[in-house]
């Protein structure tokens, strides 16, 4: 029986072929992600994977909706997986504002969902860092994200050498787009365009402006001219004052699909330009009025960074940390009258938070040998004395060789300080 | 818009009202959930939280089956949200396990869906902390799972007069059942009327018992007598020797409910009997042969845990931390011209790892100290002078009042050394 087609399972290190998804890595990169958030302030929430259809559909664009993992459930309520967590980070907002001071930043990490057409490699499924700063329409606030949303990927190891973050403006397409074109009702068929005039041939987005009244080279002019708006100019500025100016750059030719973004937009990509956005987010000053159905007005922004695009990037750039080490300590029980006392010890080590291991079941001093070697243990322990109040304990290490003789009291630190 | 009935919203601390639920209280559960497991260990691993219908209706008992979230995919595949961990592991098992030395030891937290009727308060999903092992016959590898299980326990505070574990066995079970009846396909049945003994009245049990040929008197007697086999006594003398002694007791009155247990088999409970079953597991022999269509044939036993009744718990108990300190430091910017060195020193700070917030926009130094204490800061910290090489940093203690004015290398030492 196999696990569904577009769906991921995780095993531990060492993975048994390169194919297979590392729970390791994933808990590597979630690690450093809270981490990142928590030294910003951000607070976590998290909301069910199940929403009512509606929550969705209310003001997503189209090709949201073509894309959800919807069901009927047995009491006959429209399901939908959660295909992205704004939705659902509006709808907490808006039942439970009133108590949390403005601003507020709240970060999670949820699993989202989406059912395209099945194509090759094409998961149904991703891990998403979400961060979100509510009740700010200052500009600092758009550069305080920003900010994380480099730090997030710094910390995995990643410099400017290998992403870039691409600013732009909602705001400045929109005076682009009313200078010329009266009928406001067409602007997002307009930002579906921009949006993909990166991957559609020349001709073809020229032919969709066109019969809005735009020329595509007005449009791509505007794009290499790439001026920044006092706002963007204001975000670069904050950014720049914290040493990240070399993560960021003005261009107009990131617009983001969503419906519901109103003011900065920007995509995190590679420098190389061998993946997909590895992020992405910006300003939805409306969308809380909305959920709410007009009851509560919030100014907002967030990103959402995946953990596919990063894990393929992180891999490219041998930023996969060794998971070698996978216990610390492997006490060898290599008589049998000294198993009991043996799991004292070992009840000892765990109790002090050290990683320990055994063999449950009578096995050969050389196999116990080995099979602490391919835990990753770094250290053997073994009981030489269990004379109570002179108990003594042979601690070697499996790196250095070094063996010492030590009181159990004594075990913890010398673990520890071979870090 | 609300959420679905049965799914639950997680929120920063403080919260707003007792009855929302806390992602900090979530946070610090599964924390310690994993390094407990990480000390004995166990290495993680996960699966999709949708599987094909088929993975849980194979083998599981009927009460499960009516119990699942299950529906139509627009593939017309039949779906179910994993109701439990045990099926997938048992699929990811049989897929990978050459790769993998036995006995091995993993764990998992899913989240876990059910569908029934809708009662009050009771909720749809829950999350679930999944050890098991691998590989291993000997009843060693129980005892070390009803350690790992006593363990995660204690790790929250919980203690011997909390909570105990009741230890049973389908094999004394079963030997009881072969005794008294030779039709074999109806030992199921009678496992289900003794998993409800204690929550039924007698009257009905002792009809049903009494149907498959067996005296109300006789159960309760074996129960009331709890005869630990040869197997129960090793595991209770293991976890005697790890000095645990004092958490584990023989119960007959437990026999699990589903269909897949083949040997010991046990249950967490709170001592004074308030609370459902906070965890429980056992032996599943057999599971992995049957999900691999024969083809692996590996003996299984494990423990689940929930966070649900786990958290009514540590709140009965006052076992719930303060969730008070939410960041460590908040930069004082009273002087909006030192704004952009003060992004510098908010930067330096965390990218030392130290939370570190600000006011994002102009605000007056009494509001920004008020903001500073809302936050749970421990510190407050004001830049002096960022001449270049003798810049000079006011922190102060927001706990003891203290103040002093440091260079920022001597920050992040005088930040940790106050805890």
């Amino acid at each position: 029986m196999d696990r569904l087609p577009g769906f991921r399972d995780f095993y531990p290190e060492p993975l048994p072929h390169k194919d297979l998804w590392s729970a390791d890595l994933r808990h590597h990169i979630f690690s450093r992600w809270r981490a990142t958030a928590e030294s910003y302030g951000f607070r976590e929430y998290d909301g069910p994977p199940l929403e009512p259809l509606e929550l969705f559909t209310i003001k997503s664009g189209d090709e949201i909706v073509g894309q959800l993992y919807n069901f009927v459930d047995k009491g006959d309520r429209s399901i939908a997986l959660r295909p992205e967590m704004t939705p659902t980070l509006a709808r907490m907002v808006a039942a439970q504002e009133r108590a949390y001071k403005k601003p507020f930043k709240w970060f999670s990490i949820p699993q989202l969902f989406r059912y395209e057409r099945q194509q090759k490699g094409r998961l149904r499924e991703h891990f998403q860092l979400n961060c979100d700063i509510i009740g700010e329409t200052d500009s600092a606030a758009d550069a305080e994200l920003i900010a994380l949303l480099i730090d997030s990927l710094r910390a995995l190891g990643l410099t400017a050498e290998d992403f870039v973050i691409r600013l732009s403006s909602r705001n400045a397409w929109q005076d682009f787009f009313a200078l010329r074109c009266p009928d406001e009702s067409r602007a997002y068929e307009f930002y579906q365009v921009i949006d993909k005039i990166d991957r559609t041939a020349p001709e073809e987005s020229d032919k969709k402006l066109d019969e809005l009244g735009f020329s595509g080279t007005e449009v791509r002019d505007f794009i290499a001219a790439g001026k920044p708006t006092d706002e963007l100019k204001s975000i670069i500025d904050n950014i720049g004052a914290r040493g990240l100016g070399d993560f960021i750059k003005v261009d107009y030719g990131v617009i983001r699909g969503l419906a519901y973004y109103t003011g900065p937009v920007f995509e995190a990509f590679d420098r190389k330009g061998e993946f997909r956005a590895i992020a992405g987010g910006g300003r939805y000053n409306h969308l809380i009025k909305l959920v709410s159905g007009g009851k509560i007005d919030l100014p907002a922004l967030g990103f959402g960074m995946g953990d596919v695009v990063l894990s393929e990037l992180l891999k490219a750039r041998n930023l996969v940390p060794e998971f070698g080490n996978r216990i610390a300590v492997f006490v060898l029980i290599e008589d049998e009258a000294s198993r009991s006392d043996s799991l004292g010890l070992v009840q000892f080590l765990r109790e002090a938070g050290v990683s320990t291991d055994f063999s449950l079941t009578p096995m050969k001093g050389n196999k116990q040998f080995k099979r602490a070697s391919e835990l990753g243990a770094k250290f053997t322990a073994r009981l030489e004395s269990s004379q109570p109040g002179a108990a003594r304990v042979q601690l070697k290490n499996l790196n250095t060789r070094e063996e010492r003789t030590l009181a159990p009291e004594e075990l913890v630190a010398a673990i520890q300080s071979a870090g």
